[in-house]
């Protein structure tokens, strides 16, 4: 068992009509100016914002905007934020949205709390000393950015997609009303249902001797998940299912899933990373896309972790209680149908499973410039179950083609 | 479903050696004085103190000590402490210890940043609005003072043992180093595993519709700290038992095991409560012993869900998935044998499952004495799957005498 550090200050306020409480919450970060932080339309449209606007008007908080986050949140948005938020002397950013908003809130937290280019601290140039708090009005279950610590922002100028990790950006607050999540579409739910369930399975599915104990939290969540992605295909106004969903997305990526593991396995994070700078696709279905291709090329590397996998959360009988005694070949013979499963799941709910169901025709010429990109120029090697290089990002990404 | 504040801002440094980081974790929070707060002679024979004084020192940090902290902790040396701390100008309080050590310096902490009697805050007679900032080096994983927001004191005058909560006591730093319990002795490592047990147990045994994923997580962790109790009879010093029965400890009481829920039913923690402050119990056996004959005299209000911890924690076999499609009677049957089940497992590491066992011999009037205190001279009941009134508290004592 690994050591490890476990550190989630967020205060997490869930429940029906919370973001009536934006202006209370923020209030207690005795602040002067808010960034108001969000995406396109939607919470427009819905009426989301001016009830944030209201509960911030009654608590006398002074704010400005600035709209227009996209998926995979473009670094040149970022500027404009650091900049704006430079200007008016902005010292608190409220993200509402869902983790491409509170993703980009981070950036800009951090562009305006240090010196410098911020994409250093994409680059792993420099790591970030300080960021502006932040809270969140989450409206999507997804990336579990509303806790965790990281930042994922896509440079236009080449497509690079690139992640910043650090404990200084974690949000203060998150208000999560699951009810915002209601009129989302079909293919985004459960595109943020698959991205859930990878946070946990990328931790869970390593070379550690895991904790019992983060073995069990995480196998329940991922159980949990699949069972309520079925019901919201069918029930997109179920509030327990919706519920479940959103308090998995906190906890898959705040830290829990991942103690006295070795840290995970996120091949399948970064193949996915390479895909969404290059094509733009949605981050969860391009998980599923890539990720049956990645664990058939590395499950022999650990095949017994991946039969648990099967047995605990898909529920595949194996002929004995005690898996390590059981003979090579079933064990192998579980793995892939633990492997089966996942994918069966994937599309049960719609999720792609081929980099052509995403809707991409992907080249030869293409794959040789997501590979480099994700090998980084050949510097490094990508997972821990088995480590890949540029020859194997290629025979994954082409086996997933 | 139910609402539910989730607020964890302990920062968690987990593993061997990690008391060695306690000076530099004690400079992040940049204080001037602290209180070292300790308990017998177990800190000091073991060394503990001398490498917690040594990282104060090469931290230069400035401290003054106070120990003796018992089981159970007491009013009076809570108000020495305070008056210790005013008279200093302590800023930041260190616990070296177990919950009793934690949640002595929590009073401590309130007495300090609050005008008037502490005692108040446990008598409800007021709310607490602010405490000095707290850190802890667990030695004993039991209580899970280190991430939870509760404190129990015991005033000698009339032996009332009452407890106060409120977030602002959460410790901001909690070093959990599993290797610090190696030396406990069998009977307290197995009293600390009842009451993690019973922490989760009591949240997950009550009359809500409780969230899918707290449930998963609940049932995960009962059945880690069951299973490596019985391991740490055998093998004391066995690391990665000690290390699960510690994490499950923070997580049992850390609110984790409560969203989403109605917030549980404490009865068996508030007929402990006056067993512990009348007989001097330790926590767990106090709770071990009361268990049974509370969970067989509330049961029938709420059957499917003690049928559900029979199948899911216990592993006991229905005769189909879905138990609500079960026959009432064999629903029945399950939640007895869970029961059951429970007290074997209390059996099989020594612990009691009566008062008797636990060394007391309790007599007509004493139960009544404990009865009136418990039902607060007969203003309160306590429970939820039953609210239980002073006859039924009484008739819940002599079942379990």
């Amino acid at each position: 068992m690994n050591d490890f550090t476990y550190y989630t200050p967020t205060k997490v306020v869930f429940g029906r009509g919370t973001e009536q409480q934006t202006g209370a919450l923020i209030q207690e970060q005795s602040c002067k100016k808010v960034l108001l932080h969000y995406g396109g339309g939607s919470a427009k449209r819905s009426g989301l914002l001016s009830r944030v606007e209201a509960s911030l008007k009654e608590s006398g908080i002074d704010y400005v905007s600035l709209g227009g986050v996209k998926p995979n949140p473009r670094l040149s948005l970022v500027y404009e934020g650091i900049e704006l938020c430079k200007k008016e002397g902005v010292d608190f950013i409220l993200a509402v949205g869902g983790g491409s908003v509170i993703d980009s809130a981070k950036a800009i937290g951090y562009g305006v709390a240090n010196d410098g280019d911020v994409w250093d601290f994409y680059e792993k140039k420099r790591v970030p000393t300080a960021c502006l708090p932040i809270g969140c009005v989450l409206t999507i279950a997804a990336a579990g950015s509303e806790m965790s610590n990281s930042s994922v922002i896509t440079n236009e100028n080449g497509g690079i997609k690139r992640g910043c990790n650090h404990d200084i950006c974690r949000c203060k607050f998150a208000i999560l009303n699951p009810e915002l999540t209601f009129t989302l579409p079909e293919y985004q739910t459960e595109s943020g249902c698959v991205d859930i369930i990878m946070h946990t399975m990328e931790r869970y599915l390593n070379q550690a001797e895991n904790m019992e104990l983060t073995d069990g939290i995480s196998e329940a969540l991922m159980r949990t998940v699949m069972k309520y992605a079925k019901i919201l295909k069918k029930d997109p106004t179920n509030y327990n299912a919706r519920a479940e969903v959103m308090w998995a997305s906190s906890l898959s990526h705040n830290g829990l899933t991942g103690c006295g593991t070795d840290g995970g396995d996120w091949a399948s994070h970064q193949l996915e990373h390479e895909l969404g700078g290059m094509f733009d696709v949605a981050h969860g279905a391009g998980l599923s896309a890539v990720w049956g291709s990645f664990a058939r090329y590395v499950y022999k590397e650990n095949p017994l972790r991946f039969a648990r996998f099967a047995v605990k959360v898909h529920g595949i009988e194996a002929s004995g209680r005690d898996l390590s005694a059981l003979p090579a070949e079933e064990i192998d013979a579980l793995a892939l149908a633990g492997i089966k499963a996942m994918e069966n799941f994937y599309r049960s709910v719609d999720m792609p499973t081929s980099i052509h169901e995403l809707g991409v025709d992907v080249t030869d010429a293409q794959i040789e410039e997501l590979a480099e990109k994700c090998s980084f120029g050949q510097t490094r090697t990508i997972g821990i179950v088995k480590k890949l290089d540029k020859a194997d990002i290629i025979e994954i990404y082409k086996a997933a083609r």
